[in-house]
Order: structure tokens, then C-alpha cells, then sequence
């Protein structure tokens, strides 16, 4: 076999104007080069520089994106599919130029079949705005990685989020996928059934590719009944050790937890000040509980002595609904109760995933070593899965910030791999993580990677600059 | 982009003498021609003409995987993988000869983790070696295909069975695979932590590919705590159809039932003569539920009143193990028991799922079909997912078995892609689904396997002639 370790390189190059009017006569109103556009679509949530795309295209069907496909792949032209802008590595920022696709305006959900629990939904259709359309009808679904994400994004990048440790992530929970490749043309990665074997796994190729390989239109999503009762408990825990244990003592007796949220005590405080919410500021356990009444009582009572049994005080539940809501609204909006503690600051994500039974380990010597700098970076963890993220604040004027802050970030993904853990448990890879990528999995994976990469996608139109 | 339909295509040629002596030299006693060998290599659980390797080699270590890969990539020659031998599409035939690499001596279970619940295990090892080894220490991996596999065989066809409903499949427990290329290169696909999305995901790319990318030699997999209580109950229902729209009911509401499986009448009957049961003759539902005395007490409540509900009859729990064991005996007897009806009959199984919505359609469309032949195949089925199995009985020296089987086959298939299902819910493609695959992804889809599996395999030495 050759080994291919590289993709076809890539430089920032200007649309020709052939290029712009192919587009232009196929595309009319819905092709743009106006700077409020290009700015919008120069970035995404990071800290990640912005790079302005050449024009964005709003597709408005898989048709669209098809068309839009073969034009840039007949002139050589990046193209970089773009949902809700709110990913967290630069995976939506257009490097070398080219065209940033729009999928908001894909913003249909197809079909929902309560039988069948699953639904077919446009790539554009945001995470809440699918919870508005299927409340009434008695189902959700339940991937929720915090930010209003369209549904294709969190697809593309491998989302998961606080109800992954009961429900699964999106590699779990999409059904299948309709797949534009980088030459125009279209595939169904699968049919509705809920199982099959048939052949190489392309549903799964795609998921976490970043729009690498092609730009996905339509989603075939798993969806869940709404739970007969939904309760919350909160208990705390005088450090995040006795905290860890816990969670894993109760996975283990297979407490059937929807969520299982670690916020350590300077993201307590953060919350107690921007929601008013008076919690003792201690390392804090958010649990869900979702079921009949019968199932969530009795989980709730086995949770509670798990909880006290490793040191866990003052364990209080409320099923009523608007003290739920707070709580989880506290939760929720943690990063943005962190980002107010520090006037102008920019916030700087980290994202790891480690075996639980490292995990506390790994958050208490990732605060040892934020401790040690002058950086206020709290944490908040789905320590169901292992999963945590430093919430750091810096003041982007402040150079030295920045720097402060990758070397805390690059110490705390060797951590991780050191526990045989990952540089990413939900947010991707972009462009920040690119050499970690290469760290935690090894040459050889990287070349199949690129194998596949230069397969599927041989000009590297799609999405360059990311992954790999 | 190119488009190569095909990929090199293969006949049968014989090992050189230099492939011979470099494979003899290396493996010494661990290489053999023996007869018994080869016939035994030949073939799997299938109806599907066997045909010998030119020699087996008895792999010991991920080392000896790399090295027997990396001379035959050297000297051209087909590489079959061999576990278990109980795949039912002739996944494991070396239609063009070569060398059947025999995974079984590797068969150590090499790592158990209690707090992070999950395992690392050589990929001969077998499914009830792994329980008998797990079940001590109050664990358990729930994906039970029936046969005794070994649990790289299940990854590499994307095994699943009957706990699916509620644990998943191979797809959603293995974490992660050590895999040798066909160039002989070793590879991780990921690290350890629960969840991940750095990068490609290359676990489920070789999950389900049937040794056709390279060999599986370690896998690590998700486990559970084994339950505090195992409850089991049946049911007997006038009619499929409502069984099927009960089963749809108890999912919906959340009862998160660890089996439901579903006997027709005719399988029923089987069984009872087999395993001498005395149950009713009508579609039977076989259940069972795990947790907490408290959890498992109250779905089995709410279970019974959907049962009866949907017009379910005479619905028993059977908490106490003895008659819960005899009851999922008499279910794993199953095959079995249909193929003891038809003294020197050979077992045709054939494997479709489906949207649940279509499941009872598809299941009573079957049997009309069935009961306008002179065949006897009695339906057993995983019908929380969708998937059910013809357990038909054939005799091989009447041609016209073969031929009528052939064409239930064909027309279940179309039934089944009709309804938006798949041609295979669990078995795999193998030699004997390749048409079906093309039908049911079409040719885009086939195209992108086909790029993958020429950049991965170029020289077309793993499985040819397996998946597409």
C-alpha cells in the first residue's frame, strides 16, 4: 500500500470570475459576496483568527448543494458548509477563501413517525427549534451539547452533550444521512430501518467529518418518547474526588441517570452570582432522572445513597417543573455566567475525555496547574462520560493570555492521552487540534485518514485546512 | 472525481513456492495444508458452496497478524480472517483461495475495568468464554447473537441480537479495535475514553466490514453491571399484528426492555415439541427486564397492562431463574428445534429489518408468501428493532428447496427495501448479499465503498469477493 501522509495542498487563491458567474447564473440572489455576509461567515464561537470565505451561497435544497458542488469542484473552489456558526475549533472558518455554504435556510423537518421513534429532518434545522416541533407531540430528542446547534452541524462534528451518558451522542442517535460528495453528486448513507449491516458503515464516516468529505442535507434522527416525570437532584460534594466516585458507583449499579453534571467550585460560585441561586460553593452533582414515576423514585432513592454513602451533602431533588428549569438554566448557562466574572473577556473552550476511573485525577491536577498561572479558568464536566471542559476567560488585548492559556490547554490534552483519554470527547478537531489529532491516534490511523480523504475528496475542496 | 465501480478483480491462482516457503519459515508449525484444516476452513454456517484455502495459519499475536499479512501483500495472496466460523452469508469461504488466518489461539481476555465498565479482548476470543469470564465479577457484555462467535467475527459483520433494544449492537459497544492493515501496519482506532471525536471514526469503518480492510486482533468494548434482578415474562396474541403494535407501545412509553423477541405460531410449535414447553400455539412474546427489584417490578406492571391492552393473553412473569433460563434456552434452541422438525433438513436463514411501523406487514406478507410453497420456515424476530429471521428448513438433495428459498429470499428482500428496511439487520453481506447491497444503497453509495476499500486494499488481498 502507499502511503499518502499528506493531502493535496492547498493556498488562498481568488475566485475566477468564470467561477463567480457560473455561480451567479445558477445561484441569483441566493449567491453573495456583501461583507456583512462574509464577515458573518468568516468564524465560528472559538478563539480561532476569522478568514473571510469569497461569497457564501444560501442553499435552499440538496439540489442547491449539489449544483453548488459540482460548479467548485469544476473550478477548484474550497468549499465550506456553515450551520449555526457555533462550533468551538474553526471548523467553519474558510482558510484558503472560497465558498461558505449556508445550510440555515434547509431548515425543514421532513417527517416525524411516533411509531417508528424517528424523524427525517434538513441539515439547517436547529436543535431547539426540532424540540419546539416535537414537544407536542410527545417526543425529543435528546442530544443536547448546550449551544443551539442545526442539527447537520452537530452531525458533522460528532456532537454529544449532557444526556449522551442515558441517550447517546449523534454517532449513537442518527439513523442515516443524504450525503453530497465534493463532485455533485448524491447518496443516502443508509435506509430508515433502526439496525442494518449492509456494507461499509458511510453513515459514520460522515459523522465527524467536519465537511471533509462531503456536506450532509438531510438527517434520519432517532427520537425518544417524553419521560412520563422528569426530576432533578442537586447534591454536594466536599472535593471532586468523592464527587467522581459517586457517579461512577452509580453507573455501575446501572442507575439509569439522564444527566450527570460536574461543576467544580469556582463554576458554582459563577452560577450563584448571574442566576442568584445561593448553592454552597462546593464541587456540585446536577442529576436527571427520566421515567415513570414508579422507575424515578426508585432511581432517585438508590442515587441518594450512592451520593451520601461517598460523602455527598444536602441531596435535594425537585420534580416540580420551574425549580428544575432554574437549576438546569443555571447549568446551561454556565459559560456565560463564567464569561461575566471577567469584564471583556473572550472565552477559551478546552474539551477532553478520559476513563472515568482517571478522570477525577485529571481534573484535579488540570486546577492544580490553572491555579499556578493567573488565569480564571472554572470547569464544568458530563462526567457520565468522562468528559470536562475548562471554561477559561481571557482578555484577548492581553497577549499573554492567550499564550497562558494554549500551554494550560496543550498540558491538559497530553493529560489526557496520558489516561489513554482523547484531545476531543464532543468538539472536533478544526483547525485547533490538528497536531493532537496526530498525537492521539498515531501515523498509521492518519494515514487511512488521508487515504480516505484523498479517495472521497481528491482536489481537497471540501473543508481544507481541517482535520487532517 | 473518478468513479471505479470496481475494484481488482481476482480469480483463483495457486501459492508459489517462494509464498509458501516464506509463510513456513515464519509460522513454522503454526502454518499447516492439512486436510482437516482446510476442509474445516472452507466454509461457515451457511448454505453456501464451501471452497478450501490453500493453507490455514494459526495466529497467535497481533505480531503474527502483521507478518502473515505482510508476505502475502507481498506475494499477492488472499487473506480470509477465521473466527468462530458461524457466519451465515459465506463470509469466511475463501471463494479464491489463500490463507484462512485462524484468530482462536488468540483468545485472552487481556484487560477488565469495573470502574470505567469496560473490557479489552483478543479478537478470538468467544462470546461465552468472555460472560463465563466477566460473570464473577458482577459484569456482563450484553450483544448475543445466539451462535457462539468470537467477538472479532461479531465486530467484523456488525453482529447484534437479542438485548440490542436496550444495550445496542456492536456499533454502539465497541469503544475500540487494534487493526492490521493489508500492508501489514498496525493501527488503533481510538483511545480508551467513553466517547470521542478526534478525527475519522476508523472503529465503525472495520465494524461490519467483514475483514475485507484488514484483520481485527484486539477490541475494547463497553460492559454493564450485571442486574440485580432478571425478570422474564411471555405473552400469547391472537395475531402478529397486534403483538407487533403492543411491542411498538412498550417502547414508546419507555419501558426500557432488555429482550423482546417474537415466535410465530409455527416456531412456537417447535419449540414446545423440542424443549417439550406446552406453551399456547399462538405468536408468542418472550421479554425481559433489568434493574432494581423496584425498576424491574414496575415495568413488568406497566409491560402487562400494554400486553393485555393490545389484546395480549395470559401474560407470566417468571422471576425465579431455573424457568426464566429454560424459557431463553428454549428461544436460543430455537433454530434448532425448527430444524429437528425436518430430519436431515439444512438451516436457510434468512435476515431483514425494517421501520417497526412495517414490521407486522412485512412478518404476515412473509408467511402468505411461505404458505403458497411447500416450505417449512417458521419466523423467530428482534422485534423491538425491526429484525426478523426465516428459520427455514431445506432439504439439499431436492433442488427445488434451494430454488424455492431462493425466491422467498429475493422477494422477502424487496419487501423488506420496499418498506424503507435493509437486507441485512445482523448477518452481514458476505458472499451471499452483494446484489441486495447495490439495490438497497444504490450506486453512489457502492462507488464510495469502492473507493474506500481500493484505497485501503488496492491489491484486493482481504476477503475478495466478500461485500462488493
Amino acid at each position: 500500500m502507499e502511503t499518502p501522509l499528506k493531502i493535496r495542498p492547498r493556498t488562498r487563491t481568488q475566485l475566477t470570475e468564470q467561477a463567480i458567474l457560473d455561480l451567479q447564473s445558477r445561484f441569483g440572489a441566493q449567491f453573495t459576496q456583501a461583507e456583512a455576509y462574509l464577515e458573518q461567515h468568516s468564524k465560528d464561537e472559538s478563539f480561532h483568527s476569522p478568514s473571510e470565505p469569497d461569497a457564501v451561497i444560501f442553499a435552499e435544497s440538496t439540489q442547491d448543494v449539489s449544483d453548488c458542488l459540482r460548479i467548485c469542484s469544476l473550478h477548484n473552489v474550497p468549499v465550506i458548509p456553515f450551520g449555526a456558526g457555533t462550533s468551538l475549533e474553526g471548523h467553519v472558518t474558510p482558510i484558503y477563501g472560497g465558498i461558505s455554504i449556508d445550510l440555515t435556510r434547509m431548515n425543514k423537518v421532513l417527517r416525524v413517525s411516533t411509531d417508528d421513534l424517528d424523524c427525517t429532518v434538513q441539515a439547517g434545522v436547529f436543535r431547539k427549534q426540532l424540540s419546539k416541533h416535537l414537544e407536542p407531540m410527545g417526543l425529543f430528542f435528546p442530544v443536547d451539547p448546550g449551544a443551539d446547534a442545526t442539527i447537520g452541524g452537530m452531525a458533522a462534528t460528532g456532537a454529544s452533550g449532557t444526556t449522551t451518558v442515558r441517550y447517546g451522542s449523534m454517532k449513537t442517535l442518527v439513523l442515516g444521512m443524504t450525503i453530497v460528495l465534493p463532485d455533485g453528486r448524491v447518496m443516502e448513507t443508509t435506509r430508515r430501518s433502526r439496525k442494518s449491516s449492509a456494507g461499509y458503515d458511510l453513515t459514520h464516516l460522515f459523522i465527524g467529518s467536519e465537511g471533509t468529505l462531503g456536506v450532509i442535507t438531510e438527517l434520519t434522527l432517532r427520537i425518544f418518547g417524553t419521560p412520563e416525570v422528569i426530576s432533578a437532584a442537586t447534591v454536594q460534594f466536599p472535593d471532586v474526588k468523592s464527587a467522581i466516585l459517586a457517579v461512577i458507583q452509580t453507573i455501575q449499579v446501572g442507575v439509569g441517570v439522564a444527566r450527570i453534571e460536574l461543576m467544580d467550585h469556582e463554576a458554582v460560585a459563577a452560577v450563584n452570582k448571574y442566576s442568584m441561586l445561593g448553592l454552597p460553593e462546593n464541587p456540585l452533582l446536577l442529576l436527571e432522572f427520566h421515567g415513570s414515576p414508579e422507575v424515578v423514585n426508585s432511581e432517585l432513592l438508590l442515587a441518594s445513597e450512592i451520593m451520601t454513602q461517598f460523602g455527598g451533602l444536602n441531596f435535594q431533588r425537585s420534580t416540580d417543573d420551574p425549580s428544575r428549569r432554574k437549576l438546569w438554566m443555571a447549568r446551561h448557562d454556565a459559560a456565560l455566567a463564567i464569561k461575566a466574572q471577567r469584564p471583556n473577556g473572550e472565552l477559551f473552550i478546552t474539551d477532553v475525555c478520559v476513563p472515568i476511573s482517571d478522570l477525577a485525577e485529571c481534573i484535579v491536577q488540570t486546577q492544580e496547574d490553572v491555579k499556578n498561572t493567573h488565569l480564571y479558568a472554572p470547569i464544568i464536566g458530563h462526567v457520565g462520560d468522562g468528559n470536562f471542559h475548562l471554561i477559561a476567560v481571557i482578555d484577548r488585548t492581553n497577549p499573554i493570555d492567550l499564550k497562558v492559556m494554549n500551554e494550560i490547554n496543550r498540558r491538559l490534552i497530553s493529560r489526557a492521552l496520558s489516561m489513554q483519554g482523547t484531545c476531543t470527547g464532543e468538539h472536533g478537531i478544526g483547525v485547533g487540534k490538528m497536531d493532537f489529532l496526530r498525537e492521539e491516534v498515531g501515523e498509521v490511523a492518519i494515514s487511512v485518514m488521508c487515504l480516505i480523504k484523498n479517495a472521497i475528496d481528491p482536489q481537497n475542496i471540501m473543508n481544507p485546512g481541517k482535520v487532517i
